[in-house]
């Protein structure tokens, strides 16, 4: 049973999904460890998940089982369901939608042991590539409204399998957290007639503070109210492009650039659980001259409290310039 | 350091302390064990706080070291700062504001091992006339807008120090959940003029299955849209009361409920960690036809992900209706 209930008071919608597999568990260590005999995202242990979607090998050609490269596969339990209706309905007072949408894994790797921090150029490049793939091409459902490409490393992140991937889910609604980004950054632009991400690029490279590495297209810096400690975020320098159309020498730089965050994350923390996400546009939008598609990396590394859930504030131990500094100063 | 700093994409604000003291282990138990002697809310430990605010016996009356049954003392590590002026500025493009507020806890037993599920309704009694008092005097301060009582109960779910403790935390601003939940609730209110929590316990009783348990004053339920599994709001039934000056037979009843929840919760969850917070009014506001304070208890019992990060939408694998049945039955 999948359903979205939307919240009365706190608004947003929620979603109830009784399908999913519940790890009650915690664990110390940074990963649940699996063996590859037993990893479903390995060789040999195709027949574990649902049939690709896409398997390609590293020049991005089709390829078959024990062969591929980088494979993408409906996730096993997922958060929405790609079958059904969209039908929304009240049920007294309350509201109801369908749980319908897409939820798909995209293996990274074939390497069991090979994370972010340690992929080649060419290797980050195809990842890249075949999400763009997976976004055209969920954009053709006309009942999805957006797709949130994200990632959960380590345990404390709520990974479930310790092979490298990437998941993205497609929903039939716009969600809470990118409405108000958008809604944010259009009051801004009303007044300014200006992006509030550009400006905000423009101040950061003023004050240099915290930047931690920048190339011709992207620029890495920790947000001036970081929400955690080491919080970066990854932005095209280039206004409003969109994501599903970055050409290849940007590609390329992103991926470029995504290496080198991840690699001082690595070093810098000792292999923290992060969860990264990716804010692009809407999918029946095109262009939006106030929203700016970004990249955000959240490492795992505090426990919220019960101040957080009340008010909604986070509190961060670290100041974000000394964070910025520590970073760049590891190579 | 201590400041509030606007997130100019997120919107709300969030606090950058560097004298807050992180602990970045996580573990295993419920409890980061600490034993008697070491601890700084037994008695005779009394040396390892600051001075307390209040300190109580049983019977409500002052009380002096080694012989109280409740105890207020500002927090040693507060996340904001009691001196100093509250004052605003930019800087560049960004937003600051000085980290000034209160940030108490109320120690609630000088039993080590004692915590709310095995509270006497007195014990209870107390801890809420107690948050009363505080509430009462932090009022007389202008610099401050609002209060927040909370609780960490479980390492998950922040916990420092295993002695049973309630926080608040008093601050210069309505945080941005609380503002949420009143924008929602007016939006509500000027199309129905009813209060939008008044009807949601309408609907609650009249469709029953989401109730845990009553009394004459207040109802305990889980919401249509909870959070988590298990998530458990407390509300009194008449409108818009004001926490602060409840009657005793008020305050009797919700110390009555509040255990029973307590147990309800432990004994279905065997011990959960958990947060509880308490939504009450501003402080500059007496009376609003549209808001209704409000407990809210979240067990911390599942890793939150990228997706939630990323979107703001919560993902349940238990159906509330499910989770209130369970509880109903556990006597």
């Amino acid at each position: 049973m999948v359903e979205l209930r939307r919240d009365p008071i706190r608004n947003g919608w929620i979603i109830i999904n009784t399908n999913r597999i519940v790890d009650y568990n915690s664990n110390e260590t940074t990963h649940k460890h699996i063996d590859e005999k037993n990893c479903p995202f390995c060789y040999g242990n195709e027949y574990m998940t649902p049939f690709p979607i896409v398997a390609h090998n590293k020049m991005g050609h089709p390829a078959t089982d024990k062969k591929w490269d980088i494979r993408v596969i409906p996730n096993k339990s997922p958060v929405l369901a790609i079958e059904g209706e969209l039908k929304r309905s009240p049920e007294g007072m309350f509201d109801v939608m369908t749980g319908i949408g897409a939820n798909e894994v995209i293996i990274e790797t074939s390497d069991h042991n090979k994370h972010l921090y340690s992929f080649t150029n060419e290797e980050f490049v195809n990842v890249i590539k075949v999400l763009q793939g997976r976004i055209k091409d969920l954009k053709n459902d006309i009942r999805l409204e957006y797709i949130l490409p994200f990632k959960n490393y380590g345990y404390k992140a709520g990974e479930v399998i310790c092979h490298s991937n990437t998941q993205l889910i497609a929903l039939p609604i716009i969600p809470k957290i990118v409405k108000e980004e958008m809604e944010n950054s259009k009051k801004y632009y009303e007044i300014k007639e200006r992006c509030l991400f550009c400006d905000i690029m423009s101040q950061e490279i003023k004050d240099k503070k915290r930047i931690i590495c920048e190339n011709n297209n992207f620029i890495a810096f920790t947000p001036f109210a970081s929400i955690t400690p080491f919080e970066v975020w990854i932005l095209p320098k280039e206004h409003a492009e969109d994501f599903r159309n970055i050409n290849d020498r940007k590609v390329y730089e992103l991926s470029q650039i995504s290496i080198e965050i991840f690699k001082k994350l690595y070093k810098a923390l000792n292999d923290p659980a992060y969860n990264m996400v990716m804010h692009i546009f809407p999918l029946k939008q095109n262009f939006i001259p106030y929203y700016h598609w970004h990249i955000e990396i959240v490492p795992k590394i505090l426990q919220t409290t019960g101040f957080e859930l009340g008010t909604g504030i986070k509190v961060n131990p670290i100041l974000p310039e000394e964070a910025a500094k520590f970073l760049r100063g590891i190579e």
